[in-house]
């Protein structure tokens, strides 16, 4: 498979499940638009694994930054950050690898500011992931244009009708933020890297937070709890309630599904998402308790937030709520633990590698900085 | 060469000259987008020369309807018609030709919607010509990932956040236009296709036309001349305001060339597109009677419209004017005669071809419509 390819197929794939990690700024998720053409180039150059590290760095703050330049409202009029901002992320990434000099990845930027694509009205389907595969792509594809000498408008950005314009309106963005404060701090430690525990939308995850610290503070069994009440702003109110799931799809984004799971299981897993699973009679009884109202008092200035409340009332009468403001997955201020990573690494390895040689596989990851060619870890990720 | 990337590298390299046909409600160029595609799609399946022509007259249509839908402030944003609306085109032309059912066109059209792209800031860059290809190239994509059951969000153009409020602000766009008057007129009919007898920027052509006009009608040789004025809307005059061309690339958009070329040869033709052909002393000489001004009074409503006034003074201070309103190059109301045609044609390819083959592929081409398989055409069209 050449570079071009492995990065569409790759990209694509790692976004299928929703499950891949996210970040603030970009307003989507970093990792599967950067990383598959790193690989995909790192393999080809027999990168080692502190330079696919390092890349990956740059990649990463390019996205936070030029995301900080167009603001939320980027993502308002309907973009998907993931791929729009993605494209930029991964060609810095790639250049970064490739040790470009500094007018060809100028060139490469401005190639890819007419190449960056992707509609948020396309969420829910499978042209969601295929946007961060086409990104990634694009970015090789513009990353080895520029190698060849191809041209483009260095001012592509920041010029009239330049990308800035034209994503965002005439004279909207701040470009001084895409160059201020580079790496200092870096985006990877603030606003940081957001790892998703649950694979169900990210807008779901701070009422699961919510319900696992509630009935885990005052000790609560599903036998004793009455009633379930979710508040959130209205605009994801309409996305996550959704009290009579039909499909595995479904119910990543029903409220009602997910919380009754993580009565019963702790927290939502990868298992969990098959047609059978939300069929069980125990979820579709406990599913009943969740009730999720729009609360009119977030929709001002909520709409770049994930948060809401949670108010469970007992069987006895007792009320216990819980607040979140904004909690984009688990980030900075509440990491996965080191034994929740474990676990969903093998909740999604073992579903194409024997579980030998996914622990393997594990184990090199956790060496990468070690690793002195990258294909080492390329080997171990294919089937036999 | 796979379709996909046959389509890539037919359609970049025939927008790189800009030689190539346009159309008013697309604002761009049709054939670049559609044919690469349709071509490799009908190769494949041995399609006939007339379900190419028919393909492409649906695709042609549907540029233009959609193009109607968005209005000029598409392109007034800094999008490029080529590539962000000749991508549906090819959806549609690639559909007809593979005889999709309708919800199948339904979604690869909205596929298309989060993979269109294509700045005007690039104009005059490389990346220019490789919007037309990747366009094709995407459209191709969309219609093989939509016949092998990838789904997306058929409400992808009309819905909030959709194509139509993304790519020209919300409830900007007339999406009735869109399927109104569907084929009556057809497009190609009304406003036509408008073929380009010049190889230089579009806006340059009324310009030529008229000092053809002038010279031809008062018998004016360039001996008698005195002085040319040209007059046009300010932004084109920033344009083609270029009395001193140092490229090849530059005398395209060279007023003062391209006058100075048409009073020696007649019109500008490929050959004079060169460095040294620029450097000629006697076009030197002549370009030193051509003097382009901004006129004020052709800025309200003239940014949608190509055309100006000539004014030429003879020795005898005779001065002798002419005006055009709007012309598109070569369209239904002047079109190019078969003559002319013909010329372009070889002189076209001549580049890649010998004599024989060219006249060869130009004789099949004139019977296109009576050709049974289609590979019979593109077999002529190979260097051997």
């Amino acid at each position: 498979c050449d570079p071009l390819n492995a990065t569409l197929l790759n990209g694509t794939a790692a976004h299928a499940l929703d499950f891949d990690d996210m970040t603030q700024n970009m307003m989507g998720h970093p990792s599967v638009a950067i990383l598959p053409g790193l690989l995909a180039l790192g393999e080809s150059r027999k990168s080692s694994g502190t330079q696919i590290l390092e890349a990956d760095l740059v990649g990463f703050e390019t996205a936070g930054k030029i995301g900080r330049a167009v603001t939320y409202a980027h993502h308002d009029i309907g973009w998907h950050g993931t791929a729009t901002l993605g494209i930029f992320a991964a060609v810095a990434a790639g250049a970064a690898l490739m040790k470009m000099n500094a007018p060809k990845i100028a060139t490469a930027l401005s190639i890819a500011a007419s190449l960056a694509s992707g509609l948020r009205t396309n969420f829910g389907t499978m042209t969601k992931p295929l946007h961060a595969g086409h990104a990634g792509r694009n970015a090789i594809f513009a990353l080895f244009a520029a190698e060849e000498g191809f041209s483009a408008n260095e001012a592509a950005f920041e010029k009239k009708q330049g990308f800035f314009d034209v994503f965002l309106g005439p004279d909207t963005a701040k470009p001084d933020l895409a160059l201020a404060a580079w790496f200092h701090p870096p985006e990877i430690l603030d606003p940081g890297l957001c790892l998703k525990l649950y694979p169900s939308g990210a807008h779901t995850h701070p009422f699961i937070e919510m319900v696992r610290d509630l009935t885990s503070r005052h000790n609560l069994a599903a036998s004793e709890i009455e009633r379930i009440d979710v508040l959130s702003e209205s605009s994801r109110h309409d996305h996550i309630n959704r009290p009579n799931p039909k499909s595995a799809l479904d119910a990543k984004w029903s409220i009602h599904y997910l919380i009754a799971r993580t009565l019963t299981d702790g927290w939502p897993r990868l298992d969990h998402f098959t047609d059978t699973a939300v069929r069980e009679p125990k979820i579709q009884e406990l599913m009943r308790l969740v009730h999720a109202s729009p609360d009119p008092a977030l929709d001002q200035n909520w709409s770049d937030k994930y948060g809401g409340t949670v108010i469970i009332t007992t069987s006895s009468g007792t009320h216990h709520r819980a607040r979140i403001e904004h909690m984009i997955a688990r980030g900075p201020d509440n990491p996965m633990r080191d034994e929740e990573v474990e676990s969903k690494f093998f909740d999604c390895a073992r579903r194409s590698l024997a579980q030998g040689q996914a622990r393997e596989l594990y184990d090199a990851l956790n060496q990468l900085s070690d690793i002195p060619d990258i294909t080492e870890i390329m080997k171990k990720t294919r089937s036999p």
